[in-house]
């Protein structure tokens, strides 16, 4: 195991229960709120109406930026970081998914800067302070209310770039599993496989003794495997929504690289399929993952990938470990497609050029040419995979 | 799952390297520290003399509270409270296991109010701030570096009680594994029953849909079963250890019973052993716990119980659930008695008319006369357990 640091000091307030503490945990900070919330999926449900009855009863005065979108634009960021600075505001509070924070963290950051906030994505600019913030969960998939990381997207460039500050870390999080009950079968199904792949990316490594947390990882990859088909079946179960949206805080919160060298590697490969044709993340993600999975597969790496299937899959062992690693590989597969995602990118509008576009572009997103993870990848094998994938 | 909230603040620096960076972490808060540490280990080791000339090398100023013993008494927190007070003292730094931390919280709040430490415990006074505390770990156990509980020994009123309040979280632990190399045999052996006691404190509960949690406490009781035996057979194995004192840390930091209702039942049988016989925590733990589960097994309980032989002690599915519950239980008292914990009470000593008044003594230390935990127990069932674990 490797030496670490661990620190979330994001609260969590989970339960059905929990709006009535908003106000005050928000008072802590100040009075004026920048709301950061997406389309019409919060005014459908009421929870955007109870928010703004409670700040009006705090007398907490209220600044909106509605309108951010899945994959969520720097543009959208400037117009926040426009307001925040205009109207001094003291908190920002993301209503939604994983683009609402993502976009309020980059809001939060750039607002203490005088420079364009994609300075900080390219690492050009770094964040010295920010303005707190928080979040309402309405989504399990990306983690990001209890982390310190971001995505966001640059039309102008065609970039999807990660970048993260303790600064950007959120003070609280406020997860009612009720309000993810109006999520629809299909963004169930890509928020589940999302938070298997942020547990896969920190799981699959060469063998490094870091035990605790491979059992950790394999605890949420059986509570998805367990609750993402009832979710989609019973949109309204509320044990499903509460395991599957707890599950997604820790595939990401640092509990499971605890120790661990992880470089991931389908992310930023599926950073580039999202930049070009805009396609779901989590589902961008599961349809590489097996791909990924099987071009990593050798003898060195067998045996990782077959203890994936005896502790995940419940795959009886046998002589050959590399053939339960395949089998394992093939389960992982036919999970993924038993949710409903597509086997492979065809199928989402890709088309045979667009592959040396990406593999290129995932490289020259780095600020080395290859993927340090569980198997070493440079441009060719990235282009590989995605043949594989096609 | 019920509503909770969850929060850990506590910083944790994990491995090797780490002491470099404590000047640091603690001129953050000030520069007048109190070390509170045991007997003599920590000189043993090395550590003493690392840390007291790192304190030089940064003028930070060292005031000591040597001494503090297994099951940590009142007197020595007054002792430390005294210190406190008179020499103005900006932070506390507990070095050793779970008493030093324990009696380093209690010195924390009790040196903010006029009244006596005790009055904390027994919840006479609220605490209503601290000087803020830290620790460097040594002995993988009771998990007090990352949460706000601490229990106390009273030898004058011949209680051991727990008290906890939020302003006694540690602001940060420093763990090397390395530090807990020269823990003996029998430490090994009571701390790795500590941590599964704990978590199996949490795990027992009649079903509440909390299925994320009790795949994470099984992980911990996997890891603990995987090292305990390994770290006692190669005292300096890194990886055994780290594993054995990462799974301490979340044990008892609050993610095994996020959403579940959990009414300790051993903890507090086992503090009455501690307190009239002084022995060791973990084991009188382990003692107990088998026959606690007995005593709960009927055919309510058998499923919970079951479940967790087939994923702890991988036992095979039969037709008769009670029978597979039996089984599990009987494979946890195997494993403690290899460890080396003896298998009933009368070979720690007590005697026949110690049961009744301890069980008394149990009742009489909570606020409602019985447990409400897996299955609700009265002083008769009380005395019961302590019967068939003599």
């Amino acid at each position: 195991m490797q030496d670490f640091i661990f620190n979330i000091s994001t609260k969590i307030l989970f339960g059905k229960d929990q709006l009535k503490n908003l106000p005050g945990e928000i008072k802590n900070y100040g009075n004026k709120v920048l709301l950061v919330y997406g389309r019409n999926s919060i005014k459908k449900i009421g929870l955007y109406d109870d928010i703004i009855k409670l700040f009006e009863k705090s007398s907490i005065e209220i600044f909106e930026l509605p309108g951010i979108v899945p994959n969520p634009r720097i543009d959208k960021v400037r117009e926040g970081v426009k307001i925040a600075k205009e109207n001094d505001i003291d908190f920002i509070l993301a209503v939604g998914g994983g683009s609402t924070i993502d976009s309020a963290k980059l809001i939060a950051v750039a607002a203490k800067i005088d420079s364009d906030p994609w300075d900080i994505v390219i690492g050009k600019e770094n964040p010295k302070d920010a303005i707190p913030i928080a979040s309402i969960l309405t989504l399990a998939a990306t983690g990001s209310e209890m982390n310190s990381g971001s995505v966001i997207t640059n039309e102008e460039t065609g970039q999807k770039l990660g970048w993260g500050s303790e600064y950007a870390r959120p003070k609280f999080a406020l997860i009612n599993p009720e309000y993810t009950y109006s999520v629809s079968v299909y963004q169930t199904a890509a928020g589940t496989c999302d938070i298997m792949s942020h547990t896969m990316e920190n799981y699959f490594t060469l063998n490094d003794g870091a035990y605790l947390e491979d059992r950790f990882a394999e605890s949420i990859l059986k509570t998805c495997m367990k609750y993402g088909p009832i979710a989609i079946k019973e949109p309204n179960n509320y044990e499903a929504r509460a395991n599957l949206i707890w599950a997604n805080s820790w595939a990401i919160n640092g509990l499971l690289n605890a120790g661990k060298f992880t470089d991931w590697s389908v992310h930023p490969m599926e950073h580039e399929l999202s930049a070009l044709r805009d396609i779901t993340h989590g589902v961008g993600l599961a349809i590489l993952t097996p791909y990924w999975l099987e071009y990593c597969l050798d003898n060195e790496r067998s045996e990782k990938i077959a203890e994936f299937g005896y502790n995940v899959f419940d795959i009886e062992k046998t002589e050959s470990t590399f053939e339960d690693a395949k089998k394992a590989i093939e389960s992982l597969r036919e999970f993924f497609i038993s949710l409903g995602i597509p086997e492979n990118l065809q199928k989402e509008g890709f088309k045979k050029e667009d592959l040396p576009i990406m593999a290129r572009n995932c490289i020259n997103n780095r600020p080395k040419p290859e993927i340090n993870g569980f198997k070493n990848l440079k441009e060719e094998d990235i282009l590989n995979i995605y043949k594989m994938a096609f």
